[in-house]
């Protein structure tokens, strides 16, 4: 099936027919039909796939049995780990550089199928969907990898359900603990348990697999780029340089609630007025810092329309090219937010939902990405990007890297989110390259 | 039964367990109960009861038979109509003038039951229970009225479920035309016919009844103050003097939803900030025009913490002492919409929900209630509310009046509405004196 196929296959799935958004959140129905699509996916490729503790899909394409290799390569997710070290001469430096750094051999790309509210088709479906076709395309070129090829799907990339971003990488990696993980809950109160023991996947089994990180040798993610950079460049495939901290913080205004027609100003405690001062402190802080602060997320309750409400509660998104000015960004927020409470009699409680420290891409996978399009002729802008990714959080453990693909409307988390057929075809052609290479022949 | 087994029977209908508040929607489950309610404490004191067509309930003490009245009392709502003229001597000044005026010779007192979002206990419950239990109190004391007196408890009057407040009084009235209460929405998208027709009552009788309205002489509500000007006075008691200007506008702010980590600041069309300001600028008018303006309802859609918003709507409540007070204020705060909104690039489209002018309740019947309290050594200053009533909707049809009682924590809508039980139970003693004086004896 060709990239068109397979995209096209994907298209309907989760979809909100009136606003033309993605709703596919963790193991909801849509999620479901996704994780289905992943594995006909790969079936028809006749790739093995599996689900690992955390509710990551992965697909494997194994090489061919080495005449040196007796072991069995076609049972569970790491039958990759005997061939790390059957690469050591196979001659691809970078593949060899990757092996010594990650200490597995597989060469694994991927990204994520979960969306934001009302998401775009493209941020993270692209990475998959590429991933599938960019193994196609290494077949009819009649290329076998050496290493063992995965594509990955990993699990609530976007936090819209559980409100921790990239919780499926970092359950792998152990960025955050398993007893966390299950107790986080949706906008209903379900926690992440709940939802995977009805969704038929054992929560019980969640945390960090080591055995499974320590076989792969690099990870590459293909991304729709949620920016204008690369248009504006005519670059259709840019190459990450890394990933601006950023984090997100949840802030509790609690007032008093009252009658809209009867309380004098004087004695209300409105924890709206607080909040909307906060709102505009966050693009004055961000625009001072030369960062970015985005409140995109308000409850009110009860959220009458006759009543002072009694508390409001709002979702600051904060990123910055360094730690410095994000943690300068934050608090310039945070103190005009207990300045504007207190102000008006309102309490204020801030949680740090996440944070994620900066990252820069190992520069020496990024520098083989780079090599690798050069020698076909494409070119790739190296950018930055204020987006967190599976392939940051991965980082930490791994060499990991990332292409972009251009995205003419520069719009991301939103339907108005594109890229070009013609893009996505140098996006599979320039991952497929990469691919050969790290993977070796 | 008296006020404290009455008051205890309705207290546990339609609480959240959790936040303490009541949840009594119109034509919900909750509601149902409380009209079962209704109808079960109207039936203990063999009152004659009825839902009208706009689903206002009532129950009918009907005055014991005159020799000269040769009619039946007991049939239908408008039993009461061959009283009006038989009054004409009966020496109840007041009466006189109230039967002259309102044409019908009927005196009614109630209130609602249905509250907002997590309301207090007392707001419209005080005056329906203090109906039923100034009947009780005549009667104990042996007083048998001349004109039928009604305790109504009128539905949807805090506009928390269809959004338009006073919703039954405006149907009787032909306030609102019955094409158009039909087809109010919920939140949930559910019209009120289709809601009514749920409950098991026909939306198609829906619309004004002018028989029902003509055998009224005078209503008179009692309700909890829903500030704190009585307890400043250190009176249990007040009387209304109008009810000030007010109305609700939707504010939609339509922007585009994009990735909050990756577009830039100048890229954004947040319509999150124009809301901000907005609220903010509602705050600073009304504190300059010295009147109320409250923004209690907010929704941001689709509402993903790591996105910038596409839209977000926000209702504005807004009230004055007189109407060029609250057309400056509106005016004031749609301006700064407009201005904020378009300074980011966010269309604002706004609408009046509802207005409902100023409201001044007829002197001669407030003289009236003034003197009976006086004259039962009963002090009541008066006071003027921004606060919206049934009694203010039915004001402009016949003679209507407020009592007030007070309210210690001056809050309302929300689960601190309070009043002392001494001052319920004055509240009783001071329906039922002007009941006596109003419907003769």
């Amino acid at each position: 099936m060709s990239f068109a196929g397979l995209w096209d296959s994907l298209l309907p799935l989760g979809r909100d027919g009136s606003t033309g958004g993605y709703r596919r959140y963790s193991w909801t129905a849509a999620d479901e039909e996704c994780r289905a699509w992943f594995t006909s996916a790969a079936a028809d490729r006749g790739l093995r796939t599996h689900s690992d503790r955390n509710g990551n899909l992965w697909a494997w394409w194994d090489p061919p049995r080495l005449s040196t290799d007796s072991g069995p390569t076609d049972s569970g997710p790491t039958g990759s780990r005997a061939t790390g070290s059957g690469l050591a001469g196979s001659g691809v430096s970078s593949g060899s550089t990757v092996s010594s750094q990650g200490g597995g051999g597989a060469i694994v790309t991927g990204s994520h199928l979960d969306s934001v509210p009302d998401g775009g088709a493209f941020d993270g479906p692209l990475g998959v969907v590429s991933g599938f076709a960019a193994i196609d395309l290494l077949r009819e070129r009649g290329i076998a990898p050496v290493r063992p090829i995965a594509v990955a799907a990993f699990t609530e990339e976007e936090g819209a359900r559980f409100g921790v971003a990239c919780l499926g990488s970092r359950l792998l990696t152990g960025a955050i603990t398993p007893e966390a993980a299950r107790r986080l809950r949706d906008g209903d109160g379900v926690t992440l348990a709940e939802a995977m023991a009805a969704a038929g996947h054992d929560p019980g089994g969640l945390g960090p697999d080591e055995e499974l990180l320590s076989s792969i040798g690099a990870y590459v993610e293909l991304h729709v780029e949620q920016g204008r950079a690369l248009a504006e460049l005519d670059s259709a495939i840019g190459i990450a340089e890394g990933i601006w901290p950023h984090g997100r913080w949840r802030l509790d205004f609690t007032g008093q609630a009252d009658h809209a027609g009867t309380a004098a100003l004087a004695d209300r405690r409105d924890p709206m007025i607080p909040y909307a001062a906060t709102v505009l402190a966050a693009r004055q802080a961000a625009a001072g810092h030369q960062t970015l602060a985005t409140l995109g997320k308000v409850t009110a309750r009860p959220g009458g329309a006759n009543a002072v409400c009694a508390s409001v509660t709002g979702w600051l998104d904060a990123r910055a090219p360094d730690e410095a000015g994000l943690r300068g960004t934050v608090e310039e927020i945070l103190t005009a937010a207990r300045q504007a409470a207190a102000a008006h009699g309102v309490s204020l409680d801030t949680r740090q939902e996440s944070i994620t420290p900066l990252v820069t891409f190992d520069s020496r996978l990024s520098g083989t990405l780079a090599a690798s399009l050069a020698a076909r002729g494409i070119a790739a802008p190296v950018l930055p990007t204020g987006a967190g990714h599976d392939a940051g959080v991965l980082s930490a453990w791994l060499p990991a890297a990332m292409l972009f693909v251009r995205n003419p409307s520069g719009v991301s988390h939103a339907p108005a989110e594109q890229a070009d057929e013609a893009d996505c075809a140098a996006g599979v052609d320039a991952l497929a390259a990469v691919l050969q290479d790290l993977a070796g022949q």
